[in-house]
């Protein structure tokens, strides 16, 4: 049985509603990122970066959300959750979810996380300034070119649907308005009526 | 026949290695970043980001290096680049190279792009100073946790084994001194003498 590591509003949320789509046995542990208790020896040995999400499975400890969602849609077949027997359509699943990784994400991070990448104060409060910049402008890429609809990659739901909803939970935070790019809103909304969704929510904020 | 979108010194590097190694058919076409030519609309129309590398398929055009990576392992299964059949030790492949793109290279970038993530000239040189830092604790656990040896994820040559090299390249750039992490700079020489890379490499700086 597989066990996931994750924390309150992080980007664990999108390997919990996969494990729920996949209809995977798995268990969950909270980490206390205001206990920090992802800089403790305990997590560290679990996952030495100190961040979350980690995924415990059999054959050992996997992290970084594009990587675990492969593992979980390749895991769990049977849940069409990636477009497994097409190496092009699979590739396009990758690029999408390594985009809101690589910049999305690192761009939303800048508002909080800032001291990852400058010592300044100042210079952290330069950085969360151009939050709602950096991170609007991932979203009128993703609303202009990438989110087909109704689901990220069309017709099918995949692993991009979950990390997308889960990221876009942080536009309000990020002062970016919601209002400005109705397909992620519509795609967020009922993103939140399916029920694995309202399960994982309800398990990571009860 | 695919076609490849690089700049010099850049990640596309590393699927242009990986190109070799597939021994795929293939062109490439220079992208000059001094003319911003990855700005103009000729560009954006290949790569509405204004990033490379970019991959031209039969199917359609790729982007975001993981993605791309996996997706010539798959294209070319003889050539042995990844572990397809397993879909665990092709997540940790995943993964890895997932900490590359979204945490090295981003640690990387705010030595020359600071600007994609502060307006305040004064940030980016505060960005600029933390870089050896950053950079230098990738490497840290990359020495210490992530390559096996004698290749990134053991005995068998994978695609993270171009991706590894090709930030690697950055080291001297980021003031992080090779000297300090033996297993990385023996990964490095022993593939910069493999006739892809040097292909690659001298075809990119030619």
């Amino acid at each position: 049985m597989m066990k996931l590591y994750y924390a309150a509003h992080t980007c664990a949320l999108a390997s919990h509603i996969a494990l729920e789509d996949a209809g995977a046995e798995y268990s969950t542990v909270r980490i206390d990122f205001a206990a920090e208790e992802q800089r403790k020896p305990q997590y560290l040995a679990i996952n030495p970066k100190g961040r979350v999400p980690a995924l415990i499975t059999e054959r050992g400890i996997l992290t970084e959300t594009p990587a675990m969602l492969a593992f979980i849609a390749q895991s769990f077949p049977k849940a069409k959750l990636a477009p497994l027997d097409d190496p092009f359509a699979f590739a396009e699943v990758q690029a999408f979810n390594s985009y809101l990784c690589a910049t999305l994400h690192v761009a939303h991070a800048h508002r909080m996380r800032g001291y990852r990448w400058a010592d300044d104060p100042a210079a952290m409060e330069a950085m969360k300034r151009k939050v709602p910049d950096s991170v609007g402008a991932c979203y009128e890429l993703i609303e202009s070119k990438m989110l087909r609809g109704p689901w990220v990659m069309g017709d099918s739901y995949t692993i991009c649907d979950p990390y997308l909803f889960t990221v876009a939970q942080w536009m309000e935070g990020d002062s970016v308005d919601p209002a400005r790019f109705p397909k992620v809103s519509d795609h967020r909304q009922r993103m939140s009526e399916r029920a694995a969704v309202r399960k994982a929510i309800a398990e990571e904020l009860g």
